[in-house]
């Protein structure tokens, strides 16, 4: 304790809002727990086969808001993907194409760059292959891609942006590029600089008593075997039956039975922000989903204090939000 | 002409990317045509009963990015009136809940705060009575006040926000707020200093020749009879059947066999960004647009030249976009 150590005080004052309750510390003694986790990169890693450039991720996000690359030509990815709501939707499961409703809870885009496997079973490894499944599902734009680049190449702005970002191709307006110019942008959508991640990088104020106390039952009770690494997910599939749900998970994948009822580890990054929860979004707040992972995945009874706890954990897990305008669409 | 009249040059020079063709001209004898006009204000006229304050537009910003007061909890305002798309959805008719395609095209809400006469048949005189209808049509958002008002007030950010913009009542989440903000929100999305405007501020080269020829067309071929003032309409119903159309317009709202087929006269501000036209949104270019008017408003076959140089006038009227930030939803 050195409440009065020059440096210390400046580096407080300087930094703006600290809050100085009892003391500036210089370590809290939960080294060993900040050791297992990993603070969020501000760019997940990049593909040697799709170079991030300027030009795809606006190409990108011109495509994101695009609705016209759906059948009514008022679905675009950031329908359900929202900037408003987190980029997701905040409703149980995703409403697409004439309304219909979709199985599974809208997953946010944020960070899922870091992801090693894309949707809830995992069935494309990367946002490449993520890309272009929205625009084609029955449910969802219902578009097919040759319908979906035809709308595109009918416009000139369109047809620059592709030759722009992809000036190596004859004919630029194509799948691939599309899928590209997509998974580019999206690997911009990440929020750094989290309280947790302030915590991990060495402000021991950027938590209080309780979120610490939260992050000590998340390694303890063993959350973390499966929500870790930067985005707390390990890109694996596990099995897990929440209530209300049938889904088979990755089962409809591999046709494996081993794989029933298995579905990737969501990201905790934003959590606080990406609600309802699990694949079928029946679960509206994180004290329930706390309870329901405690009893489903590591077969305890959480005490109410350990689940006010660790809720309060992952609300420290909310980065910032990109910074994007809307762009102007031709 | 003054080509080298010194303080002109430096004029031109400060002003930066000025294309010195031939001349900068100090008045270019259009003055008469240019005081048939009138810029666009940055504010349009703010009604006794709702000032215009920041608490107000920044609820409304919210409430109108917010899809949660649709049924379906996926089509906000901004679904139709997207900001990516002009402020309006660039599809031929309105596409609402489960995919029903309306009878009309979406009108732009820039600007709309300068209209006297709300939606195509007029049927409210103002933003406040316009803000509703979309929640509770059939064919759009499809949900009844009192449910969209109890989605809101289950939000605590909600009720803090409409508590701070409606400081006076009891019971701020009503009807009544909820259009107020709303209709604040849409005053603020005004669209000014388009090269027009510049033009009739006293930039001579902010229109070139075609262009101005095209003013001076739009002028003596009477298409300012209807379409004048700031927004360029005159609020006003006027009859008309467009190919394709069989919409009795303001017949449906006041019964009137005299306002059969009338609709009311639509802004032409932004008109180039606002594609595809008319009551039933099939016209998909402006110079289909314009050769239409030309018939059945004025009774005339426009030659191609005079209709190319109207619109090239008419995207002499795309201003600036507001400024925005899409707002964080609770």
């Amino acid at each position: 304790m050195n409440f009065h150590q020059p440096h210390l005080m400046s580096a407080a004052l300087l930094g703006g809002a600290v809050f100085l309750s009892s003391a500036v510390l210089a370590d809290d003694g939960l080294g060993d727990y900040r050791s297992r986790f990993d603070p969020l990169p501000h760019l997940p890693p990049i593909p040697a086969d799709n170079s991030l450039t300027d030009e795809k991720v606006e190409l990108g996000k011109m495509l994101f808001f695009e609705p016209r690359i759906s059948t009514s030509g008022v679905i675009s990815c950031a329908t359900c993907h929202n900037p408003a709501l987190g980029w997701s939707d905040r409703i149980p499961r995703a409403t697409g194409h004439q309304g219909q409703i979709g199985e599974r809870n809208t997953p946010t885009v944020l960070n899922a760059g870091f992801l090693d496997a894309q949707f809830w079973d995992g069935r494309e490894p990367d946002l490449e292959g993520q890309a272009l499944g929205p625009i084609e599902a029955a449910v969802e734009m219902a578009m097919d891609l040759e319908s979906a680049l035809s709308r595109l190449d009918g416009f000139d702005i369109y047809q620059e942006h592709f030759a722009g970002a992809f000036p190596e191709d004859d004919d630029p307006v194509n799948e691939d590029n599309l899928a590209q110019a997509l998974a580019s942008f999206q690997r911009t959508l990440n929020t750094p600089n989290s309280p947790f991640d302030r915590y991990l990088r060495g402000d021991m104020n950027a938590l209080d008593t309780q979120e610490k106390d939260g992050m000590v039952a998340f390694v303890d009770n063993g959350c973390i075997a499966c929500h870790r690494g930067p985005n707390l997910s390990d890109s694996q599939f596990h099995a897990i039956q929440v209530p209300g749900s049938t889904d088979v998970g990755r089962y409809d994948v591999t046709g494996e039975e081993a794989d029933k009822y298995r579905f990737r580890t969501p990201t905790l990054r934003n959590v606080a922000v990406t609600y309802p929860y699990m694949n079928n979004g029946a679960t509206e707040t994180l004290e329930e989903a706390v309870a329901i992972m405690g009893q489903e995945m590591l077969g305890q009874e959480f005490e109410e204090e350990k689940i006010d706890n660790i809720v309060a954990f992952l609300h420290t897990l909310t980065g910032e939000m990109p910074d994007f305008e809307v762009p102007a669409l031709p």
